[in-house]
């Protein structure tokens, strides 16, 4: 993409974003609070509406074309031992995403979504950000690219999510630089690394926000220096996500630091945006805080691969099959209070 | 059910409760780390794959027979002014159930559940808890056989809710008569009342409460005194899925009232059941608490209707998708840590 041939041009593009549709939402509230049921007592899912036509400019929204993109990267920060898992796994879960052996293959299916997976030169990992930037300006902006692109369809609803190993270790490192706070505050398990490990990991984020130091206070610099491919891929998607009016449910502790900068550039910069669930790393309730972001679901999952994500499409679902499926108070002849 | 021809045979058939079979949930949890993810990071899918296994006693458990059983009921209390709509909606709202036209026609539909709706004598409401018993012993036994035979055919798992205008006030009284606390503790706004309507009914309970004190201690002849035709019936049916091996999905703050009775019986009464979701009416996380239950969601809900436990269907189906679909780590080539 032209138009994100430098830092400046994307900071451009992510403050340009589009607004959203309140008479759309607006008329959705107005037949909801005529179907057979107590005003407001779906709760969330009424919300889920309202939020789907608001974003698609929609009255009566759609969920035809729902689609999961899992993007996936390589970490040099593995090298500080931070994860329980050794970095060659990265590209074998992405050959078992193709092969279809993963969760995520098995979630999106049960959710009715397409599943695209995206790796991001996973066989070329980014530098290890205790010692240098993640990537170079070009680098991080191929990477936001891909993940713009991964989005060019027209959608109803977009699942974004990640696979990487050490991918934990930079989204504590991009959250910390962008909301402050110590590095314990922000590193967790992961995908379980021992106490040991939970130590090396939090060094490893305070020598990383040490050395970046420079950058506090540019969000998209802190992306390209403490982030990851994977992480700007789902940037790029966000940001794909609102110029195309497409809701988004973001997956976990990963995912929602990969696309906290839009909402550091704007506050509203990820209105479009839902949490489709709090997971169990350690942060995660922090950084959803941080981003005034109530979750959907709370089901203790660590997993990635927009797992959360995809999970809360059932919930979106079946919020569209009450809101098109029930009778109104008038047809069913059910006395209104 | 001539087994349930008193009280007291009731109480006995309580007592005599299936068991877990522990080797088949050990089994699947064995699979479980088998599987390309890092060990227990499903969180709570893969607690409800070994719930289900322990339950089904089946090591690779199934959900191809689903069902959801609406049970209807009519209260005398709400001549007390109890409910922000008249008492005739239960009975248009059983005919809208009729006609497909209610959330839970949908959203058993989205769960691919089977739906069956079971009115109780609605043209003929309970005594009024506050100057009677809600009902005889044979009328109560009646009702609980009622919801024992709904679940009379072999199920891979049950959702149990309600419909009943009033019926937020008597699942109150139980739930104080079964836990103590004061009855302001335990009554919430149902259908929304106002702040009058909520004054009304937090009497009405302290009045039943004092009315029905003799009964305290013996939790079903506080389910007869103070509950009500639904509430017995959901009480038959939990019981009737305990005998037949059926995991169990309970609904709201009235559907866990009904079955509370017998966890009181016996401490593990409803080890088979799980609680589909935490709903907005107020009183629901104490009772979750005192049953010691963890909902499986919580999305602001206070419909009834199984609809809470109707939406933890898709949770579970995810759930056993992933531990159906999902690659081992050896068949995927995976590393493990």
């Amino acid at each position: 993409m032209s138009e994100f041939s430098s830092l400046d041009a994307l900071r451009a593009a992510c403050m340009g974003l589009a607004e959203p549709d309140e008479p759309a939402a607006q008329a959705a509230w107005e037949r909801q609070d005529t179907l057979t049921k107590p005003p407001r007592s779906l709760g969330r899912l009424e919300e889920i509406v309202a939020w789907l036509a608001r974003w698609q400019r929609l009255p009566r929204p759609r969920l035809d074309r729902v689609k999961v993109v899992v993007f996936a990267g390589s970490h040099g920060v593995t090298a500080q031992g931070v994860s329980a898992f050794p970095a060659e796994v990265t590209q074998q879960m992405v050959a078992n995403f193709a092969a279809g052996g993963a969760a995520i293959n098995q979630l999106a299916r049960a959710a009715g979504a397409d599943l695209a997976v995206v790796p991001l030169e996973v066989e070329r990992p980014t530098g290890d950000i205790t010692m240098e930037p993640a990537m170079s300006e070009q680098e991080f902006l191929a990477a936001v690219c891909a993940g713009y692109e991964a989005v060019h369809e027209s959608l109803d609803l977009l699942c974004i999510g990640e696979m990487g190993i050490g991918n934990t270790t930079v989204a504590a490192a991009l959250a910390a630089g962008l909301f402050d706070g110590a590095a314990s505050d922000w590193t967790g398990r992961g995908t379980g690394v021992d106490d040991a490990g939970l130590a090396r990991k939090t060094a490893a984020v305070e020598k990383a926000l040490a050395r970046h130091a420079d950058a506090a206070g540019d969000p998209l610099a802190l992306a390209m220096r403490l982030g990851g491919r994977e992480l700007a891929a789902m940037l790029g998607a966000a940001l794909a996500a609102r110029r195309r009016h497409v809701p988004l449910l973001v997956d976990g502790f990963v995912a929602g630091a990969a696309v906290a900068p839009l909402a550091r550039l704007r506050a509203d910069g990820l209105a479009h945006a839902m949490a489709g669930h709090v997971s169990a790393e350690a942060a995660h309730p922090r950084l959803l805080a941080a981003l005034g972001m109530k979750p959907l679901l709370d089901l203790g999952m660590r997993l990635g691969e927009a797992s959360g994500a995809c999970l809360a499409v059932n919930v979106a679902r079946s919020a569209l099959a009450c809101f098109d499926g029930m009778a109104t108070f008038g047809d069913a002849g059910v006395s209104q209070s």
